[in-house]
């Protein structure tokens, strides 16, 4: 590993005297440029420019260009083929991180959501580290659900619920396959949902989940913890998630002053 | 590939009959469990209970605590040593995603951010993805900055922020090593931030990154792209930034009504 101190004044030297580093810079962010454009949607035929192009749009070297495509395809955004060309594997959907929403509810527009129901069950006791997430008293019951989300033909992502067994109880009765456990909890209760907390964590994918989702294992997830509440505080759902990085971003807007909570 | 059919119903199966799958799955929803109590501080001495305590704690069959623990070490959270038994490796920090604040303003409390500036100069033209970002005219100046952060001899995250001109010229100036860019675009336009676009990826790190970040190459990134505006709409700081995925968590209360932004 280079010493951080030699790798600062590396940049000193006329760059023909350096071996990779550079062209790898450079390459990561033209990389990250060239995302940022399939993303948003610049490509809208899903062709990227041939390498030549690419170059000069962005002002790089061809082995640049060549590096920063090698990424992204390793990223499963972009796929090449000889003849074809360099074509946009599908876009990512973004998942805003403005509001609480169900998937099926963000996504709406793009297709449907529908829902592989691997586990619904009430469980006569929730795991002793679920219960004191969920507020209620060790050893309590409660109803334990995992589906895998799936849009279109494509897995996106895999969740594990636990809810109380109050809320639980008319989830299992629900339309699992179809609908969002939220706007379920939502129905069953008759209580609206207030706020959840989020903590969002970047893995790369078990051989169990990566075969679940259908991406090589070894790739990046988001996994998402997540606990939501009824609109008067109470804990309702404590989730795991696990995202397909390749297919869903996150977005938020942030701002200075922050926000009054 | 399993069929998902297959997979789903593989649960009516008596679990002595199963192969691997719900030891997978255990393993799966064992170390997020157990990802949660490590992040929540529950182990506060940085030493996790011996393989049968955990499993007696969850639940848990010995193989299954062994799976968890295994896809922890994976993620870098834990280090795991014959004598010394399961222990957290660091706390991993959290950033908040609910104010836009730079990372010294963020981890305050944890210790000191010193910034390796890799790059800080002016370029004579901004590529011209960046100069669109910014809403400046094509073949406009700016600054161009990378910088290695680190909190406490450990590098955090690899930034490359392109700044207009404007922003950017009092910057250089500043004391990038030691401050936030945020608080020196603050301190040198005179005008306060408003807002920023954040969208938030998960990739793994290309061999370049991971080097600079001392992480094994393929590990899970965050790699995070930021505009950042001035309090009065305009654009000043288009950011790359790749954060450890291992040592830092992205946190945000979500409320169902949505802000009112």
């Amino acid at each position: 590993m280079d010493d951080p101190v030699d790798a600062s004044s590396s940049r000193k030297i006329p760059a023909g005297w350096v071996s990779s580093r550079p062209r790898a810079e450079r390459a990561r962010q033209l990389a990250d440029a060239l995302r940022h454009q399939i993303i948003t949607g610049r490509f809208a035929d899903g062709v990227l420019p041939d390498e030549r192009g690419l170059g000069s749009r962005f002002g790089a070297s061809r082995n640049a260009v060549r590096e920063a495509l090698a990424l992204l395809r390793q990223e499963g955004l972009i796929t090449r083929r000889r003849g074809v060309g360099t074509t946009v594997v599908l876009p990512k959907y973004g998942h805003g991180l403005d509001r609480l929403a169900g998937l099926a509810e963000t996504l709406t527009g793009y297709g449907t959501v529908t829902n592989e129901v691997r586990l619904a069950e009430t469980v006569a006791e929730l795991p002793a580290a679920i219960a004191e997430r969920l507020a209620v008293p060790a050893g309590s019951g409660g109803v334990h659900l995992e589906r895998l989300r799936w849009l279109d033909g494509l897995p996106l992502s895999l969740d594990s619920s636990y809810l109380t067994a109050d809320a639980g109880r008319g989830v299992l009765a629900g339309d699992l396959a179809g609908r969002d456990v939220f706007t379920l909890i939502e129905e069953t209760t008759g209580c609206l949902l207030g706020r959840a907390e989020v903590a969002i964590h970047a893995v790369t994918a078990d051989p169990d989940t990566a075969e679940l989702l259908r991406i090589p294992a070894g790739a990046a997830v988001f996994a998402l913890e997540r606990l939501t509440r009824l609109s008067d505080g109470r804990p309702v759902d404590v989730e795991s998630i696990r995202i397909r990085a390749d297919r869903m971003a996150l977005h938020a807007v942030l701002h200075r002053g922050g926000q009054p909570w």
